[in-house]
């Protein structure tokens, strides 16, 4: 029962999922394992990420964890149903909850989605919405800038915005209602999507409803923490410890006192 | 005498040191691998990047090389002294190269240097240019956009123009005459720099010279390959041989026929 959730991410990103899970299950002890060592997966071909994938998985096994949760939508695309297949504590992504609340939301039935290159390729989100609703008419567009953008702080700069304009102006001019922000970095540019794409556009961060998934599937299995101790958070990355703090602030709203590197991935 | 000669970099960008190393050196045979999915470097730890310029050459020395060239500014920077310390045969890297044509080229000894990140932070160049002469004035900027924006395909596209002055406008303000080119990708995009930065200011692309240093580092060694026969030229990579090959024209030149993937790293 106390045993914690691990979540694991690519990098970075997969900390805003960390945060809505915290605010929903505030008792729930936590590993996070960010693989800084070789972030990015969204530019990488699905052997490697399906390999990544797995040692990721492993190494968060290895800390006890009673389910997994993939905080990253290009792992989530493309090796979450080969992980999934093959070990025994529910595992889940971040693709079928952001899709549930897009196919929820859309009112004319016309969805975008945004991602990584791979994401994207992988065509798993609009996959997902079809399986729910096939009468959903779905546009994807990789926009691949965005993630160097966030990790370079410009988030209010005009040249974002340009940026922005130059991915988003497709989705716009095929009049979606709904957009699915398919990556953990895009949060952070909300302001300046929704600014590009108008406030009738609804924008979906799954982040939110993935901590509602993670809280169904504990209590099906019957393993919610029952203890109201202080829970443990742990946080483990590949790379150096320090430039993981120093954007972490960012993602999760507070410091992170304690964070470890570990070099078995 | 037919040995190899190896070159490796954190992903593609060390063809523009292969295309100079085979102008010059047309007859000898070459071994390079991108680690591509590892890929970038630039925004990585000093320990991590040791750890993986390691690796690279020993999968190169695997290879029967007979000398290695570091051909990724990121890895030069933090890696080469030592890696050197460790192996016999000679291993070159690209920062001495680039540095000395610099301090040859200015002549109000203000130089300006760009890379990634971690080459900035690193101070390599600015080292390399004080042992050679203290008197010159040397001014760094990172600029971490211009790797993404390169593999975007951006080379054209006014959003470059922003980022180049947003980058570059304090470099400009301090009357350099001579700029170095501190990561293979940015070649790509001189036009652009060039532009920023006006006519006056000699941009500085050390792939020549470093092809200069590897054949008097041959010669020296007395290991020039000697034999006329049409030259093997080996290609591996890391990750997804597709996605390299893509992009690799637009380093190369020309299409790579075989590109091997390796997964020993």
């Amino acid at each position: 029962m106390d045993n914690p959730v691990g979540i694991f991410d690519s990098g970075i990103g997969g900390l805003t999922v960390v945060k809505e899970v915290i605010k929903l299950l505030p008792h729930e002890n936590l590993v996070y394992f960010g693989d800084t060592a070789r972030v990015p997966y969204g530019i990488k071909s699905k052997e490697t990420i399906i390999k990544f994938s797995l040692e990721n998985t492993l190494f968060l096994l290895q800390q006890d964890v009673k389910m997994i949760v993939i905080a990253c939508n290009t792992s989530s695309s493309l090796a979450l149903p080969i992980i999934r297949r093959h070990f025994k504590i529910p595992i889940i992504g971040v693709i079928m909850p952001g899709a549930k609340e897009a196919v929820y939301a859309t009112k004319n039935k016309k969805v975008g989605v945004i991602g990584t290159r791979a994401t994207i390729n992988s065509g798993a989100y609009e996959e997902e919405i079809k399986r729910l609703d096939a009468g959903i008419k779905v546009f994807s567009q990789a926009c691949p800038m965005f993630v160097p953008i966030v990790e370079e702080g410009w988030i209010n700069d005009a040249i974002t915005t340009k940026v922005a304009e130059k991915y988003l102006s497709v989705l716009k001019s095929k009049g979606i209602d709904t957009l699915i922000l398919g990556c953990t970095h895009y949060p952070l540019l909300k302001n300046k999507i929704q600014q590009v794409m108008g406030k009738a556009v609804k924008l979906i961060d799954s982040a939110e409803q993935v901590a509602i998934e993670v809280k169904q599937v504990l209590s099906q299995e019957g393993v919610l923490n029952k203890e109201r101790s202080r829970p443990s958070r742990e946080y483990f990355v590949s790379d150096e410890v320090a430039i993981f703090k120093n954007v972490a602030k960012s993602f999760l709203g507070n410091e992170l006192k304690e964070v470890k590197r570990v070099s078995n991935v």
